[in-house]
């Protein structure tokens, strides 16, 4: 049943509950010249046969490729993999590329639909929490490289972008924990009210009930994005939490924490931030959300000097100025351009005080 | 010198002398954290000096890549070693790309500067004739795959590009001959005047003198390009000469033509096709043209079924149907969806008895 559909920036984007089906009859694959299927073996198992249902009316070829599990495939060696299939299979610019997936397989997917004939359609059905507040608007895609995350991608919108809470009711519950982090995101980007109701949102909900709230969390991503394409200037609001949880998930090596999750960290982090700025928001509940759904980890023995100068390296930062995105309050958040050192140190302690 | 300078889609072209250093004044690089010069070590030991002048005043830091000769570099193996590099050494959204070469390392270079970061800014300066006429305008960018040239790539226009007439002076006569054919397909395209003056011009000219008329061929290709910059509609008319060039490009391995040449090798093709269908125009005169600055070649065991098949390849094509690009005079060139297989026939076995 779809709930809601909307336009972005050329996508359709339509909320629903088991709507696979009806979303894809209102941009019908069936004008393209050959649809090709990108997926994971595992989340296929789990979806793939809505989706084949979906398809069954189609009458240009259908081709399928499952990528191996784990987000080890982000890479230019599947990107370039991918892309000889399509090549192989002759995809023309009249093809389309459907990707049923994880933020892993929609930025690899994405980047290559980008890149094939400069240019083809595709559309994107999220499979995590994560992906459908996240990665499925804004059109950034992108692959790895072994310097960094994301270092190679492009900006291209997918035609259409399906997002069924059907699929959250089989995600693990860490992957729930992570992917709701972004969607408190964005509950402090808009407004106290948002973040209140984002807040009070089990951690294990009833999904199909919760679309409503989902749609909410997602138009505030929607609504920065619409006004600002390429991240000129107030789409880097959308960082929030990311530049410390960046430095995190480097530190760690990409082990120890989901995306998700070190952003909620570098929520935390941010809200003491914003307080040693000089915000006299009081952030407590929103730490003690976090710390229960962040899974325990030994804080002890982390090296304070070796983080921030992580956070040094954030993509966005030019000439190692980083730019540090500050809630004041849910529903003021700010852009502050360089933070001192010392500043930062201090937060990083009473963040390891915090998160003991 | 400069002699004249506008703006394209964003790219400031300018057309000059000698004036590498004057153009790179009016982008200069010094807003930039940092730049990164990409060129082939051949065109190096020619023009570089020039380049390294004018960027001895840059006070941010200068990065080199020279990359091996020839034409196999343009693959997604350099791609990834470009982005690599360009990691390793701390590039940013505020870095700039300058790229000095042909059209083989400007749509390489092109694509990276398009990629990285999700886009950065780049200069390009052609030093072929071909590229001069063609790669330089309309931030077509991309790398070949084994299946197909210019599979994978984007639209990423150059912030600046300098046709500058000091680098064909240096450039080999089949070189000039094979870009001589993009040049004369402009003449082609605008009119009867412009195309009379682009056959006068001698195999073997002053460059500096032929600036102005260099400028009026390319400027061709701006207007087209101003127009539909991603190819929907009338820019397809800059494929004339391509789907029969691009056929025999393939046919032949790319082995035995240079780009240029299969280009003016379908302009008879084309112009011959275009008689079959009707057209009054006599282009005997540019048959003989091309015949004279396409190096002899055997075209006796060319197997007609097999080049005709190959023009259904063509990138362009959707659902096998081939846009062909007819000039029924100078100055007016239509495009055909579709051209019976017999015609096609006829036309071939014309053009082996006029190129024997």
């Amino acid at each position: 049943m779809i709930l809601e559909q909307l336009e972005v920036n050329g996508s359709l984007l339509t909320f629903g509950t088991d709507c696979f089906g009806e979303a894809l009859q209102a941009t019908p694959p069936d004008g393209y010249s050959s649809v090709f299927v990108i997926s994971q073996q595992n989340i296929w198992d789990l979806h793939g046969a809505s989706l084949a249902q979906a398809l069954q009316k189609v009458s240009c070829p259908v081709s399928m490729r499952m990528l191996p599990d784990g987000e080890g495939i982000k890479n230019l060696g599947t990107f370039g993999e991918l892309l000889s299939w399509l090549a192989d299979k002759g995809a023309d610019r009249k093809s389309l590329i459907i990707v049923l997936g994880g933020g892993v397989v929609g930025d690899l997917s994405g980047f290559v639909a980008a890149s094939y004939m400069r240019g083809m359609p595709w559309i994107y059905i999220p499979t995590t929490l994560l992906a459908q507040q996240d990665a499925s608007i804004g059109g950034k895609v992108a692959v790895n490289l072994p310097q960094g995350k994301n270092l190679v991608g492009q900006f291209w919108d997918p035609r259409a972008v399906i997002i069924d809470s059907m699929v959250l009711g089989t995600l693990p519950q860490r992957q729930v924990n992570a992917g709701y982090m972004e969607f408190l995101k964005h509950g402090i980007l808009k407004s106290e009210d948002l973040y209140q109701r984002i807040l009070q949102v089990p951690d294990q909900p009833d999904w199909s009930q919760e679309m409503a709230l989902l749609a909410m969390g997602l138009k505030v991503k929607v609504d920065i994005v619409k006004e600002d394409p390429f991240e000129k200037n107030i789409r880097r609001l959308l960082n929030l939490g990311h530049t410390f949880g960046h430095a995190l998930e480097s530190y760690t090596g990409y082990k120890q924490f989901l995306h998700g999750e070190a952003v909620g960290l570098g929520l935390v982090f941010a809200g003491l931030l914003s307080t040693r700025l000089g915000g006299a928001y009081d952030w407590s509940d929103m730490i003690g959300v976090v710390k229960s759904r962040v899974p325990a980890f030994q804080v002890g023995g982390w090296d304070r000097k070796t983080i921030l100068d992580l956070t040094l390296l954030d993509k966005k930062g030019v000439k190692g100025i980083v730019s540090w995105i500050i809630p004041y309050k849910p529903g003021k958040v700010e852009i502050v351009n360089g933070v001192e050192r010392h500043i930062l140190e201090d937060t990083f302690e009473e963040f390891m005080k915090q998160m003991r």
